[in-house]
């Protein structure tokens, strides 16, 4: 039997603190799986005196993480300190630098730092593992880099932020506005006090990153992708969406093109009765679209203490087992730069919302924009009625469901309605995913 | 880098094909991936003129697939030819007794002889791994096996038979009688000549006891699942499942109860909006309750040449690069018994259609035999027109849902309706699985 594997916790917050509480309620099982003892040994956090409900008594306490991971009573570092930089990344090098493997869950420091880390992880023959950075207890690094490890990969997509699937759920189910849902998800601790960092889409641009890199054997490149949060949908885009068979999810999706690879994360009409549609709620998910496997779907926690924790206490378990792989699945030499498609040249169906002055000739001067470009429309709906409180008096709204178009041709028509003046607001588009 | 690892194929089908496709057609990402070269080297067949539209022409070729086991030029053995004894079993032993690794996605096998072969390979340190033998494509095995290495699992079930589940979308979506989707999947090469296999939920069963050993640590114990087929599913059925808000799936089912571990094959009512639901066609889903993760599900391919060949893969990436995971887990000899729940403790809810004689007091009647019982009714539905053809004249359709209830209980309450003699056909129950 080798040695104990002895492991330091650096941040200890609802997630250090499920960590603990997992590794010492499922010590034996643990310890059958992976042939060693795993112990905890030392942690560091900033508040020595919170209680955490858990027992520190018996672990050594580092009031410097970079301390923690250079010292020589661990073998594996757990970074659970969060941001991008800082002491996360100070104590990341330290433990690296000192050739002990690294498991964390920050998603940021990965989509910042990811390939110069993994860098020096294989340099150093250790691990640097971190599937708990995407889609919480979805074990879907594990699953790109090993279980789908014979397959060419042709799309990621996946609802990958709990906050903004809860919101845009409760505004269906409830028929609730965008606002009332936002601050019903802060006062649940599903939003934070400042929710631009979730609603914008940005978490779920870093967690996007790195699916795209895992998935398609490129860089990181957080730069390149495109984003747009969930603020400006309003539940006359749900209801709308509901009646034309769709429903709106905050995607991520990286997709192979002709033009290279695609990295967008907006608001995305999907098909009612497909998977991803089932997901409501702060549940997260992902689907596949590879060569072998053609479609596969993973539907799990994106987020919360114990679910985290299950992804890092199975990183542990891989790396006790002995388990060395690559960070990225691949070499981090081998690594491409993957060439960047621009999204005006993104080909899809569109979803767009107009709120028209209700004057002879509107629909007709519309339709005839789209026509000018070639875009197809595969339903239009003008309702006489204006739509639920939201539109300016006089105005109607229409509604457009485009066949594949492409974005810049999309832009172009809106403009042109836009310059024709039958508009009271500026016009709303969403893009249609297909499974 | 490493040498080579060479590769034996026993068994060129559909499966076998294509992983030799699919080796050649991603040897350059699984190089790099592996950090060494993968080369097919021999292969064994029953037929060796067949065409089967890859090139054989630079391979070995075994008649005996024992002796391509046994071969001193490969690494790593690959059983593909099938059926629980036989040459597949004695080709895995040559293989293990001479040290080399397997693949197989022999499922019958691994249900009877799966605990002896996962010693032998433990005592010799190789692998032998099977992601392939449960819902194809999924990564279900390594799934369980690591990425929930720190869970403590309570409840496996899924849809882990694509012939049936094919049926069963059919019977729903277009209103056809089981017979004829059964005929229709014949055609369509969904299902085999002699179905009983698929249908009568034994592959299932395979499947299940599968992956109830790696879920709880327990001995394969195949002998202890309760299986029912679909082949009492009528068309009646579907339409009140519906009404009701459930859809019918064939389910495999183990579950952590207070009497130990229950192992069930049979239809199952789930709830519309669940996510097992969603799963139409040929299409398997497994879902996971664990402590820490809650809740994950996996959807994705359960057959097919390239889905099966994709999960083959990954296997024998894992191997390639060194990894020697238990077969189950944790050793052979750590696995225990697990307490046999038997079926007549089974606790749930039940659908229960009945067929019953126009006959004043014969609603009383059989609510009275559940009411003496202790069974809750959630609801129950008399229609006064028969319905879709199936009833016996002067019979009407009585449907009751009952609250949780033991399985002992609601068919002794059966019995007495029977005995009462209200009832023009044998009733049908149909167990309700919660998510």
């Amino acid at each position: 039997m080798l040695p104990p594997l002895r492991i330091g916790i650096a941040g200890l917050g609802t997630v250090g603190a499920a960590v603990i509480r997992l590794l010492d309620r499922q010590a034996d099982v643990l310890t059958q799986r992976t042939a060693r003892q795993i112990d905890v040994t030392g942690v560091s956090a900033r508040d020595a005196l919170k209680d955490r409900s858990v027992d520190l008594s018996a672990l050594e306490w580092f009031d410097d993480p970079v301390e923690l991971a250079k010292s020589g009573e661990i073998d594996l570092f757990v970074e659970l300190i969060g941001g991008a930089d800082g002491a996360a990344l100070a104590s990341i090098e330290a433990a690296l630098a000192a050739g002990k493997s690294c498991v964390t869950a920050n998603k940021a420091l990965l989509a910042k730092h990811g390939m110069r880390l993994a860098g020096i992880a294989e340099g150093k023959g250790v691990a640097l593992s971190f599937e708990a950075s995407v889609a919480g207890g979805i074990p879907i690094v594990k699953t790109l880099r090993e279980g789908l490890a014979g397959n060419s990969i042709e799309r990621v997509y996946g609802i990958l932020n709990g906050t903004c699937n809860y919101i845009l759920s409760r505004m269906e189910t409830e028929g609730l506005s965008f606002a009332q849902c936002l601050s019903e998800a802060q006062k649940f601790g599903y939003a934070e006090a400042d929710p631009t960092f979730d609603i914008g889409g940005f978490d779920t641009a870093h967690k996007l990153a790195i699916l795209t890199s895992l998935a398609f054997g490129t860089l990181i490149d957080t730069g390149s992708i495109a984003i747009e949060g969930i603020e400006s949908i309003s539940l006359a885009d749900i209801e709308a969406a509901a009646e034309l068979g769709y429903r709106i999810k905050l995607l991520g999706v990286a997709v192979r093109t002709p033009d290279g690879i695609e990295q967008r994360v907006h608001p995305t009409m999907v098909s009612k009765t497909s998977a991803i549609a089932q997901v409501m709620g702060v549940t997260n998910a992902v689907t596949i679209d590879a060569d072998a496997v053609h479609e596969l779907t993973l539907v799990g926690p994106g987020a919360g203490g114990e679910a985290t924790a299950s992804a890092i206490v199975a990183d542990i378990a891989d790396i006790a087992r002995g388990v060395r792989s690559k960070p990225f699945g691949v070499p981090v030499a081998t690594l491409t730069e993957g060439k960047h498609a621009p999204m005006q040249l993104h080909l899809g169906g569109y979803y767009v919302r107009l709120s028209v002055f209700d004057r002879p000739g509107a629909a007709a001067a519309i339709a005839t924009r789209f026509a000018e470009r070639d875009i197809s429309l595969e339903s239009i709906v003008q309702r006489r009625r204006p739509g639920a409180g939201s539109e300016t008096p006089g105005a109607v709204p229409v509604i457009l469901i485009t066949y594949a178009t492409h974005e810049e041709t999309i832009r172009d028509a809106l403009d042109a309605v836009v310059a024709d003046g039958f508009l009271a607001a500026r016009p709303q588009f969403i893009r249609i995913e297909r499974e």
